[in-house]
């Protein structure tokens, strides 16, 4: 039996931003699986800032080249395995790529239950890159007090929304800085944040010192670049600044902007913590289970925007890029029987 | 009575190097005291890194104008009070300001206890700008641990060498780095520093690598600029860095240059935290009492750069801004009962 695999390959190394021309589709027919592997008719494909740090040599994260199948996250069905561990129709999630049938090692996957939740919000709320990133990088890091003031940049993204909600769930009072006034409504209107600021339009630093006045105790900076600063410049005494990415500079091709205002770090008696959630292993069941808990009686929401398509792969990562999603991105692959 | 009163005054607001045409030297004769205030025969003046900045408008220390009087900290003998907290014939140390004779409320003022060190100790080992800040960015924020690889910038300076040798005291293994070799060989001959790198000649990358293949634990940055990054990249995993000055910088017009490798912090999980010595009072009893002991028993040695007389104040600014000084740098004002 062969099966005939769709999968998404680097065409050429992107310099500067990402677009369709740096990758191409291509059909193969996969073989028999080996002792070990798991072969997976993958559902959805989860779109993360991370993605673009893989197109670049020496990564932080493995490199992909010119020709090699895009990595990413994805979730899916098993349909022909060759570990004990999993069996077919089994729900996993893993480093499945950007394909739509995609052979793992089984070491690599988890089983997915889908009775606590949909099987994409295993990749989104539950998912490790998105509510356990905004989970572990909220509580294990920034750990805002009641009342304190929460700022969170890339605020209508996938880990933004959460962290943001999680933040408010803990007392703080939460501001969101997003692109866009449609952007900024989603955050007070459907996540229930306490103000949002659309840095398209508004002066930020004015507008964050008008919502802050006593300064902001913990930033959640998704972005870097011009913004960290404008935060920076306004952190309160003991502020912490939690560093999860920064989107606005994983596409330069030159040096990362770093932040010319860090001594304020020492000026306030703040700190500048960064985190990669795969550090915080043992915070990932009880992450699970509240974000679980609060997902399934409506106490935060994970807004999601589904592209249906595996050749859609690189329209939906370059939307990541220029700003175009709000909630959690996917890529959607129907399955046969969906037809 | 009068008294006569020799003062350095800022000149002309310096753009980027501080030079002696940037100050000069005035005589007033100074009225009688007002309630509340001491009046202080200087010995000695302390020469910190912040005076730099105040010499700037909207500074984060108090700004000087032109015309006003250079503000450091020093100590002295009380020759006229206003207060009766103080007595004539008292040491004390405060804010005395770049002059050689002080005129200071009597709430900025502290006793110093001759018995315990020298006066000039007082401001360096025992020093708040000195010792304290030391021992806090050590002790308090920095936390190295038995075993660790300890880095500090400016190691021969006044808070760089007091840092790593708390640091080595503590248990961990302390590389200083220092320009030139005379300055390198009195790290590890003198303060009994595990190595020296020498960034004036050797490749500081290279030679960390070699003396630091498990990469830095704790990095005690008193220069930031590019060796902030160079040891960035090279830090462990949950390594700390901690803020201490950023001498490099101070003199810059434009923007500070802000850490590119700053994302390292998200990779390797790795904090970066600064302060100012003034938000850690409570600090001050036990650090003062620890490095007295520690003074008195030779476990750690400060060593004293000292330039005679009130008129060389700006050179030896100068001198700490080029780098031209070992240990704590001091203005002595030779007393007319000194001859």
């Amino acid at each position: 039996m062969t099966t005939v695999n769709q999968k998404i390959v680097l065409a050429e190394m992107p310099q500067g931003a990402v677009g369709p021309e740096h990758f191409s589709l291509e059909v193969e027919d996969l073989g028999p699986l080996e002792e070990g592997q798991v072969r997976i008719a993958v559902d959805y494909i989860s779109i993360d800032a991370f993605i673009r740090t893989t197109l670049r040599d020496g990564s932080f994260h493995q490199s992909v080249g010119v020709g090699g199948t895009i990595g990413a996250l994805g979730a899916g069905h098993v349909i022909d395995t060759g570990s004990e561990q999993f069996h077919v129709g089994d729900a996993v999630k893993g480093p499945v790529g950007a394909q739509t049938v995609a052979t793992v090692p089984a070491q690599y996957l988890e089983t997915v239950d889908e009775s606590l939740a949909p099987l994409s919000a295993h990749l989104g709320a539950l998912g490790l890159t998105t509510g356990l990133t905004a989970w572990v990088g909220v509580r294990d890091i920034g750990r805002p007090q009641p009342g304190e003031t929460f700022v969170v940049s890339a605020a209508a993204g996938a880990v933004g929304s959460i962290a943001g909600q999680i933040a408010r769930m803990d007392g703080a009072r939460v501001i969101g800085i997003a692109g866009g006034p449609a952007k900024a409504a989603h955050l007070v209107d459907e996540l229930g944040f306490d103000a949002a600021i659309d840095y398209k339009n508004d002066d930020v630093a004015a507008r964050l010192r008008e919502l802050a006045p006593d300064g902001v105790n913990v930033y959640f900076d998704n972005v870097g670049g011009e913004l960290l600063d404008v935060v920076l410049d306004q952190m309160a005494e003991r502020g912490r600044i939690v560093i999860c990415g920064a989107i606005s500079q994983y596409e330069r091709t030159g040096d990362v902007r770093g932040p010319s205002l860090y001594l304020r770090l020492a000026e306030r008696q703040c700190r500048m913590e960064g985190f990669a959630v795969f550090h915080f292993p043992e915070s990932y069941a009880p992450a699970t289970a509240e974000l679980a808990g609060w997902l399934a009686d409506g106490s935060i929401v994970m807004t999601e925007q589904v592209v249906t398509g595996i050749e859609r792969f690189p329209e939906a990562l370059e939307t990541m890029f220029t700003g175009g999603n709000v909630g959690k991105l996917l890529v959607h692959i129907e399955r046969q029987d969906e037809g």
